[in-house]
């Protein structure tokens, strides 16, 4: 009986801490994935950009279609592969004839950027569709003009049939439209987790060690840039730290005069190595270390770094199933991938 | 009563035809993918390599993987995309740093790529799990050692034990293994089309310009070589065509010194353009007077021409669903992907 008593005072004691930990979440700024299909399609709802399921169709054979960079070999999945966290996994990204990116940036995650609050590491742009349209675009990335990019898609039956049905309007093949059906394709590819049950409620779905991680998480700081429902993706930080990681190593690229780096999602970040905006760091607990440190001005021990990593790994999200699009051929009119400058 | 007779009539002898045609193209050695699974498998099946569904799961991670290339950024899919007919879509394939085939080889398809009697252009290979670890090791293609292949994906304990569900024996992560488990899963990649149906007894699968354009396709000689179930991959030919598209243009890559092409599928070639071993025709009706000119020694009428093509178009094949695949994360002991030789 005593020890019935004491499981049941045990398991209430705990009930309580993890509902005080929610609380605690909850007031760091740090907000669950809905749960309700209701309460999410509100939450990654576009801008002037309706998400339906023809346009998500849509933009999702584009998100996958290489005919949208100049050489017909990279598309959108080559950088922000869904099967590798929604990244390449290299540190500096690899574009259009083997270029690196200039300023040697990591590709950010696709998953979760619909919570992304602007869009790219200097946040110069504010939504998915208007980043859609900007690597696309860029020489040493996929290196099409939005000219080509236009004559391609709309030199393809299937397609044009495709963005009459997605967009309204004549001759909806535009630009635009390309970034707007590839953003809603990008808004549905949110990756709830466990955490995300933790906090809508579900006080076992995380363990003791991943719910002491939080705390630490939350104690230290963390969640100070790190919230949201993105666990990051909300604010633009100075990245202050001296030597070879100085902000000034991606400020030459920016729009964004001020210096300051979009934070990034903490979401899925197991799967996301190597880190920061380039790429630099391979190790998880090192980049705690790191943050703590330039960010946040402390040394944490080993022991506080692992609890943290705990945690961070509980934030490794359900992917949805993506069925891999068949893509519309091209015909005569199409004009053709140009791999190499020469023989074309 | 005269009209309902006649109609009878023709349709007694429509049937008749299409069974007439059935008859032959079977006598001209074509053949239908099976129409039930029992005898697909039989087809379909791989000496040394039974096909479980473990083990098709597991190749089909690998064959999206892209940390199977040094760089970490290019899969099998790249240059044999499934959305894309199972080909890239340009003439020359793309390698590790930009690298063009040095034989200007074009990507043959993966589809029903198990039908071939042998594998490579060149006919080199004697079956798909041989054929998969080429390029993964090729220089200009993949560029990643054997020793590498298998430290990447034995770093992954995810991989593993897949790899332990796959295939029996101790350290089963062998790169003998990587090839057999991509090639189960390509094993899978069989599109079967209205042709098929036809073939299979469904008279009215292929419309009347269809069933023309087969019988043009048989009397005119094509199934001399596009013959078997894959309508070609089934025999080695000589490419004997004076000037630029001389076979001698990729005799120096080939192992074989008889200077023999493997014919390719004609299955799903509407959407594998261009064509030829060094994809420098872009047009089918181009593709297809140059082959009746230069193999079969005819000039064929635009009619002609057009007839055969029509009935190219109705082996556009339904392909298998693919879910893509989620990647298990790499470990700090995973060797690192190396896109730029000179940062790593």
């Amino acid at each position: 009986m005593k020890r019935i008593l004491l499981s049941v005072a045990f398991l209430a004691f705990s009930l309580h801490a993890a509902q005080d930990l929610i609380d605690m979440a909850k007031a760091a700024g740090l907000k669950p994935i809905p749960a309700s299909q209701a309460e999410l399609m509100k939450v990654i709802e576009q801008k002037d950009n309706p998400l339906t399921p023809e346009k998500i169709q849509l933009g999702k054979k584009l998100y996958f279609d290489p005919r949208l960079s100049k050489s017909g070999i990279i598309s959108c999945n080559t950088c922000h592969n869904l099967g590798l966290g929604g990244v390449d996994g290299v540190p500096t990204s690899v574009g259009h004839r083997w270029e690196p990116n200039p300023h040697h940036l990591n590709s950010p995650t696709v998953y979760n950027s619909v919570f992304n609050s602007v869009q790219f590491w200097d946040g110069r742009s504010p939504h998915l569709a208007d980043q859609a349209m900007g690597p696309i675009q860029a020489i040493p990335e996929m290196a099409l003009s939005a000219e080509t990019a236009v004559a391609r898609i709309g030199s393809i039956p299937a397609y044009v049939k495709e963005f009459e049905r997605s967009f309204s309007g004549k001759d909806p093949v535009t630009f635009e439209n390309i970034g707007k059906a590839i953003a809603a394709f990008e808004a549905t590819l949110v990756t709830p987790s466990r955490y995300d049950d933790f906090l809508n409620g579900d006080t076992r779905a995380l363990s003791k060690a991943e719910q002491e991680g939080l705390r630490t998480f939350i104690e230290k700081g963390c969640a100070a840039c790190h919230n949201g429902i993105g666990t990051g993706g909300a604010t633009m930080e100075a990245f202050a730290w001296e030597g070879q990681y100085e902000y000034a190593d991606i400020g030459d690229f920016s729009g964004n005069e001020d210096g300051l780096v979009r934070t990034p999602t903490l979401r899925n970040i197991t799967e996301t190595a190597p880190y920061f905006h380039n790429g630099t760091v391979w190790d998880l607990h090192e980049a705690v270390e790191i943050m703590a440190n330039i960010q946040l001005g402390m040394e944490l021990t080993q022991g506080e770094i692992g609890s943290i990593v705990t945690f961070l790994e509980a934030l490794e999200g359900r992917k949805p199933e993506v069925v891999y699009p068949m893509l519309p051929a091209s015909t005569a009119d199409t004009p053709r991938p140009q791999p190499f400058y020469e023989h074309q």
